[in-house]
């Protein structure tokens, strides 16, 4: 069935049962002419964010239970870069009215599964026909006591990174050869590998890893072969998928005590790390050997000819996040360098400084 | 210019400049992850709403001022409708990157425009190359401390609206004839005619009234031929055309001491009605001669040969207030109905009733 036979009011009724549940600091949810939240004495954090189909995903490589996932969790990833909470959720949804309905329940499950992940309430949203492909925008809000700001950086604070940078950018290019969405979501994922250089190693913590049984079914015999031709096994490339397809955001209420400024890392390393230094009106010095890249980046990219070092640096959609805090305060994640007076540079495995901005971060490849 | 030469950041670093004064409640307004406001005392309002090219609007009608104004006050209208004060914006814009530079400061001036009118801040968006017409979403978010539920009609409570309805949709109906956009912004309109039947009548006070000089400057001799056509001045269309291409949302501060339930009229007061009655669970009495119409809509509609009854009932983009009080309130509003068990019908001129509902409400034609 498609979305024409059903109709707007239809489907905004079916939408609205399965997210009525709301706690009672939600005083009126979905269904009114706008939502109503109790007064908190907390700070109000309130972001948005747009995925249009062609320029920001593309239903060739994501399923729409993924692009529901993913639409959440990069407004969550912001919420948690300013040390806040997500809480309630607002969903403007255009989309072909000839869509099927089973790709309209899928991008919700999806929807469903990162809201619940998080935590998070819908209270509002606008559903319309759209004349080509999708446009999707979430307004994510939420609470904080401490906030961080991306201007906070002072010179001689350490820089650190949550985890491994770059697998979402190497999962987005293994999707271009391999030119077909895959589902994830029968599939267990090993534990990433810790990162064999940089600083210190912390677990990984998905609750979507472990569901389901088996790994890569489904999988065409084609597509065993790609993968035959490349030297990968599924176990190589699904954590690079995963990282692409449905990015989990990072929590930051382990960092938000010692921080002094913070980013996520939406559009690569280099440029939010410029981002944060331009805010905080501060120099940065990185080293390239401190970058923690996961085994399964620096396998994968060798096999298939790309530069890991690149994918961490310029790639994008790591929804990591870039912190900065004290040296002298114990901080249990990825210190990559420090905070200088106004340079910006990345050094080299043989110590030589290279300057980047962010508007070279296109064409910068250091190579490790 | 087009979009394209001047590049994303670059644009949101020139709206980030003109947008970024707040008051100091706006802890971090535009450039962070996330913005930042602090806690208030009252109840919070949030709403959010998309205008799709080709669905929602033409550019071959409505210039990007006008869009701008537009997208606001429809949100604004959502607010008012609780009983709240509008506070903070966020804006979603998709667009195509051949788009000129003119175009999109054409848009945001009128954005500019009606947040002074509402006493607006922007504390948020996101911008991005569309592959097709543009796609428009905005969050506002505001506060209120008396809410006005959709749901608290009562059984002998009276229907309201707050002004004349089905103006705009004969707006949208001469537009359709016109085939072109409309500059509105350097004419001055006299004051809307009283409507000549229905209840108490208060004065439109809309503060983009009387600005400039002139009425109808720049109409081509093309244009002038076909007002003289039919039997039209610039004076009898314009007021038509306005509440069609740049809403005044009703402010519902002076209701809301007596308002039971309430509700704009966005979709015609049938539609938008029957949404009341389904909430409080009631139903309605309403007479077609108490129907508020402005004597312009009564001579263009005539003269076009449409029904300014069909106009008011189910035109819709009326962003009047549909509310209930109880019989005993005085309230300076236009009484049009009462609020009843069950069934929701109307009443026609010679007396006879007959029943709406939302579903037949585009093929709904009382004649008065």
């Amino acid at each position: 069935m498609k979305l024409s036979q059903i109709g707007e009011l239809s489907l905004l009724e079916q939408i609205r049962k399965r997210f009525e549940k709301h706690p009672p600091n939600i005083l009126i949810g979905i269904g009114d002419d706008a939502a109503l939240i109790k007064p908190s004495h907390e700070n109000l954090l309130v972001t948005t964010d747009m995925m249009v189909e062609g320029v920001h995903f593309s239903l060739s490589f994501i399923t729409p239970y993924q692009l529901g996932f993913k639409l959440v969790s990069v407004n969550v990833s912001d919420i948690y870069a300013m040390g806040g909470k997500p809480k309630f959720l607002l969903l403007n949804i255009a989309m072909n009215k000839n869509t099927d309905k089973k790709v309209i329940d899928s991008f919700f499950d999806g929807i469903h599964k990162a809201m619940k992940l998080y935590n998070l309430f819908l209270v509002g949203g606008d559903l319309s026909a759209s004349h080509k492909g999708m446009t999707l925008s979430a307004t994510l809000m939420g609470y904080v006591k401490r906030y961080i700001k991306r201007s906070g950086a002072r010179i001689g604070d350490r820089i650190y990174v949550t985890n491994n940078l770059g697998d979402s950018a190497c999962g987005l290019e293994l999707l271009k050869r391999i030119k077909r969405p895959i589902s994830l979501e029968n599939t267990t994922t090993p534990p990433l590998t810790p990162p064999t250089r940089g600083g210190e190693y912390f677990k990984i913590s998905s609750p979507l890893r472990g569901e389901g049984e088996g790994g890569g079914e489904g999988l065409s015999s084609k597509f065993r072969t790609l993968f035959s031709k490349w030297k990968l096994s599924w176990n190589d490339v699904e954590p690079l998928l995963r990282r692409h397809l449905m990015p989990v955001a990072r929590d930051s209420k382990k960092f938000v005590r010692n921080a002094t400024s913070m980013i996520d890392i939406s559009d690569g390393l280099l440029i939010d790390l410029t981002r944060l230094c331009d805010e905080s009106k501060v120099g940065a010095r990185i080293y390239a050997k401190k970058i923690p890249l996961s085994s399964e980046l620096k396998k994968v990219a060798s096999n298939l000819g790309i530069s890991p070092m690149k994918s961490a640096l310029s790639g994008g959609e790591d929804y990591e996040l870039l912190f900065t805090a004290p040296a002298e305060k114990k901080v249990k994640a990825i210190y990559i360098g420090d905070i200088t007076e106004s340079k910006r540079v990345i050094v080299d495995a043989a110590g030589r400084e290279k300057t980047f901005s962010a508007e070279g971060y296109q064409h910068f490849g250091v190579q490790r």
